[in-house]
């Protein structure tokens, strides 16, 4: 079922979700502050508007990709949103998105949030996802439309929840990211080659050490920390052992540190015994 | 094809070792400081050594798992060890690597170090892995035995070799612990489920994530930073968001912030639109 859809904002992003949706056959209305952007888009078939609130007007279901909060509320001020719904996938933190429904719901509108875990190349793609939050109501009623972006999930009524979970996703590939480069780091230092470490051993590895992250959580959730496997002071040691050998093969450890620091520490306030997951205390 | 071999150190690890070994129908003779660890291993077909020197007589291939590198002296100190091929499995660091192989083979015996990807529950079954560095020759001729412990796989001639890939996947394992452990603490703070967040959405986005590192490793071979996605510049933003959102959530986001530090670092010093994989440049 084709919808009347508008897109404000032509950057790389909202240039991609309007494309898809053109792609899947809806009714794309677009607007950019640079009109130029929107070229490539009508010559697919989109509908230029002349002004935000002529693209707000032309269609039930508005989203907005700009590049952050303050850009938002700037383009949309004075546009009236009565009986519109305003899927927000600006980039921000999740004071910034329930601010932004305040906002919106207080000149008539629906709102929701989206967090994007994609890069534009993958919008309209397998493997990409878009997280919801906000009214349940406007994700139900669009739910379809979302499906031509990417895989949509709707993750609660808290409008700042879709950019919290995006946050804490990107989090821990900062983790995994941070592992990678200091992995690689020390292998290239012994003169190792980096795709057969990287292909054969570090990635199945990660694979499998990520596949017992659920039970960890149970873990944290019962705050009962006793192991059967490595505990505290294992860990501690094997810090100390990974510190020396960086230091001894001329690598800075500098982004495995804090790990250090955060198990010392808690083996220190008599923790020793307990296994990994009871870090988590350290950072509440 | 059953083997003569000798296991000394008897500890969790020693044990399991000793353990799959007699399972696989080998021959085993083992030897351990306190004796009444040998009992269990005794009653399921393993020989009792009185002393190290008759462990060490007693078979070809001699497998050490003990405490660190100094007991490793300490329990073989004037043991001959002519015509002997001594596995040395215990935890310890490349240059301690080398300096048993260059002690073990002055007393002529051949040399090998392992490093156990795998905890003591694990030997035997599908998932354990261990390295093997040093003597090529060694490793060929006892590599039926060792694909009794684990999956087997010789990393090359320097001994130190295999305990340095097994420090950089643990590297890459303590990486991937922190971002889970702080993306867990945020979301946490926030009430959303933990086991959903982790097994839905953070576990496979990790996966598709480190599916992409072999071609980060490309870039950083060649050295071409270029990157189509998102430069550091864009990363640079997405970390000052994510901190301040910690700070407003009250989580402590210490385990991310080198990742923070290192990225403004190669900002500052002018590599804004290069990608991610350059910050190894920060590292050497």
């Amino acid at each position: 079922m084709s919808a009347d859809i508008s897109v404000i904002g032509l950057g790389l992003m909202g240039a991609a979700l309007a494309g898809a949706l053109l792609d899947a056959g809806h009714r794309v209305t677009v607007w950019n502050r640079s009109a130029d952007k929107a070229e490539p888009l009508v010559a697919k078939g989109a509908t230029r508007a002349a002004t935000v609130a002529e693209a707000v007007a032309a269609s039930p279901l508005v989203i907005v990709c700009v590049l952050d909060y303050p850009a938002v509320y700037e383009v949309l001020a004075d546009v009236p949103l009565e009986g519109r719904v305003v899927a927000n996938l600006t980039t921000g933190r999740p004071v910034e998105a329930r601010e932004a429904a305040d906002w919106v719901t207080g000149r008539g509108g629906d709102y929701l949030d989206g967090g994007i875990m994609a890069v534009p190349q993958m919008i309209g793609r397998p493997g990409a996802l878009v997280l919801y939050s906000g009214s349940r109501q406007a994700y139900d009623r669009f739910e379809a439309a979302f499906g031509a972006l990417a895989g949509a999930r709707y993750v609660g009524d808290d409008p700042g929840m879709a950019p919290l979970l995006d946050l804490a996703m990107l989090t821990g590939m900062y983790g995994q990211i941070a592992g990678f480069l200091e992995a690689v780091a020390l292998v290239e230092s012994a003169g190792y080659p980096l795709s057969e470490f990287t292909s054969t051993l570090l990635v199945p590895w990660l694979n499998a050490m990520a596949a017992g992250q659920p039970e960890w959580v149970q873990s944290i959730e019962s705050g009962d920390y006793t192991t059967l496997v490595s505990n505290l002071e294992v860990n501690r040691a094997g810090l100390e052992t990974l510190v020396r050998t960086f230091r001894e093969q001329r690598v800075k450890p500098d982004l495995l540190l804090p790990m250090k620091t955060i198990i010392d520490q808690r083996t220190a306030r008599g923790h020793a015994t307990e296994g990994l997951p009871s870090l988590i205390e350290e950072l509440r």
